[in-house]
């Protein structure tokens, strides 16, 4: 498929393009024969054994935890199942309760139906209209089930709102009570900055694609990975907590990646967040009924969550579309399911928006361009210009 | 690491390098932007989720099944996981019995103790001396357990002998008794052709960076997919069998590398076990006392797999290595552990020869060059030219 030399890709959370240092570094590695298996005993396993480890080394200097603790692996799916298998299997017997926000990624809800399905607990933990955690009720809930084994699962940044939960005080939270905290750092690592060990979570994961780095690579943080079981057993690799030849491209690919993102948080994402607000104020200038989900919370600077009540937002995708905007209505997995969002349901606003949202997500050093390109593009499909009635015009589209 | 010009990697049963077709697909996506989740209702996410089903069709063609019956995952590991996971869950309760090969690779082993801790039993078949299955001692152990749910586990190409099984006549065995077959076709896959449809397992398993494609991808064949359990439940992908953003670059890469395998199995596999066969011929000529594991059975063309009784081969893996010569002494797996070989122990060698053995596997396309530079390293290595005892100076490697 030819895309346009000025095409605006809007989609960053749902997968971040692979980056060009990623890209180089890999043409490097093929084209220079480093390719072997890092557990053979000759030079060049050996050698990319090493670069793994080194690999290792330095994203968990970034993310400021001990190299143990990471696991490489297929992604935060493959993680969350982890989490989970060890969980169950380990407190199977005891009742085992998980305590989880209602707007968790869909991985984690698929996790919670199949173990709730073999005798697991599950309830759920409401949010805030602007998207945080009630964390009142989470405290509730601790309280009235101290003493089982509970799991906490608290996504660090939602892939839709991109609302950052305060971790930290929810991991001090749950650690009162005794529990395990579970979090998805999928839309956090590589977008903002991480430090892992003082999130107080005993368990993370992250995945390469939504940084720059290769899809089909990603890794779960264990803060205590003694006792932790594989889901995956093998040969022996990532100390025996997950088998498989190691996808040394991939782990390289996080490491170029992650390194290449830490220079960008402190400068690019203060402009990141200007340009956004920018954005945003003039999204709702042109269009009038505009709601910016969690606008009035923390968020990541590369996303806008928003319900344009009255309008057919799966017609504006595609008018954007033919334009070379490429947005989604919501995460990805939802983006041709769903014709009302969970999400904004979630938060307690009333079906017209939910049925009418988009998630504009932009790579930070390119976000000024794209979002001037986004506003000419929505202008443009709505034809605005001749219109009387805005959102009379939208609600055709 | 710099990797001289002639320097030759002999152990492709390990991993084989990513392949320029490979290299060059990918370069071509990440630079014309070709980005994005397959699962987006954008034309970007769109094309990639075709291209995606377009390539699973392409490989499935190439085995000879349905498109259906492929599901893309990290590997065979994940795959075997997956296949062992299925089976227990459905049969716990009924006694569920497994027979596999004695000699399977460990990723097979390991799944197989793990679920013996939760009441799988498991049973072994043994092998003749020429690396074939003892097919009449796995008949007599279906016949003993006929009625029970019995899952059986033969590798199609032994990751060490290279030994290539009667696949068909066992599929056919196994379920005359009512089993269901699980072959490992890490080995198979890709380096030789494969019917996946006629051989009659139920699943099998490949992993890409055993034939050029990207590592960390591979897929599960199962015969029949309805009612199969996700081992990573997610988003829905893979028709809700495999959770997880799809691994796009990896899953194109199977493709690009696997028609270009096609293309040579006729020509090329015939003129590689020339070249093999003289290679061990010579080498028997040169070390004297060298028993080619297998070598009567019908083999892979790719690989030697050799016993050198007396020799220290962890020194000679060494020696060669400092000439540029990459082998291992087994596979991957064990290459750093043992220094005596379970599969030579188990086709009953004694252990003078399970304990000195070389895997020497060769990319078709270079062996008749590699075979040379590898005679000569071993000359060298061994001193033959001036030693009157050439066995004495290899035990003293």
């Amino acid at each position: 498929m030819d895309i346009a030399v000025d095409a605006i890709y809007a989609d960053v959370c749902g997968s971040a393009p692979v980056s060009k240092s990623v890209s180089d570094m890999l043409q490097m590695l093929f084209s220079t024969k480093q390719c072997a298996n890092p557990n053979a005993n000759h030079a060049l396993g050996v050698h990319l054994l090493e670069r793994v480890e080194r690999a290792r080394g330095t994203i968990a200097s970034l993310l400021s935890v001990d190299a143990d603790c990471l696991i490489f692996n297929s992604g935060s799916s493959e993680g969350c199942a982890q989490v989970f298998h060890d969980f169950f299997e380990r407190y199977k017997h005891d009742q085992p309760l998980v305590l989880h926000s209602v707007i968790e990624h869909s991985c984690t809800l698929q996790n919670i139906k199949r173990y709730c399905l073999e005798g697991l607990q599950a309830l759920e933990i409401g949010h805030h209209a602007d998207g945080l955690l009630d964390t009142e009720q989470l405290k509730q809930l601790l309280e009235t089930h101290e003493g089982r084994p509970i799991l906490v699962c608290v996504m660090a940044v939602h892939n839709e709102t991109g609302v950052i939960q305060p971790i930290e005080p929810i991991a001090d939270l749950v650690k009162t009570y005794g529990g395990l905290f579970f979090s998805d750092m999928t839309q956090a690592i590589g977008k903002i900055a991480v430090d892992l060990h003082a999130s107080g979570v005993d368990f993370a994961v992250a995945s390469g694609h939504k940084f720059g780095a290769l899809p089909g690579v990603g890794f779960l943080y264990a803060r205590n990975r003694y006792g932790l079981s594989p889901l995956i057993a093998g040969g022996g690799q990532e100390g025996g907590l997950r088998g498989g030849t190691q996808n040394y491209p991939g782990i390289l690919s996080i490491e170029t990646a992650l390194l290449e993102k830490q220079t960008k948080f402190s400068f690019g994402n203060a402009l990141a967040q200007q340009a956004r607000a920018a954005f945003e104020c003039r999204l709702q200038a042109l269009l009038g009924d505009v709601v910016v989900i969690g606008q009035h919370a923390s968020r990541i600077p590369c996303v806008s969550f928003v319900a344009l009540p009255g309008v057919n937002t799966k017609k504006l995708q595609w008018a954007l579309n033919n334009r070379g905007i490429y947005i989604t209505t919501g995460s990805a997995c939802s983006d041709k399911k769903n014709s009302v969002s969970h999400t904004v349901t979630q938060l307690g606003y009333p079906e017209r928006m939910a049925s009418s949202t988009l998630r504009i997500s932009i790579d930070e050093e390119h976000c000024q361009f794209a979002y001037e390109r986004i506003i000419e593009g929505f202008a443009q499909a709505l034809s605005l210009t001749c219109a009387d009635h805005p959102q009379q015009s939208m609600a055709q589209l």
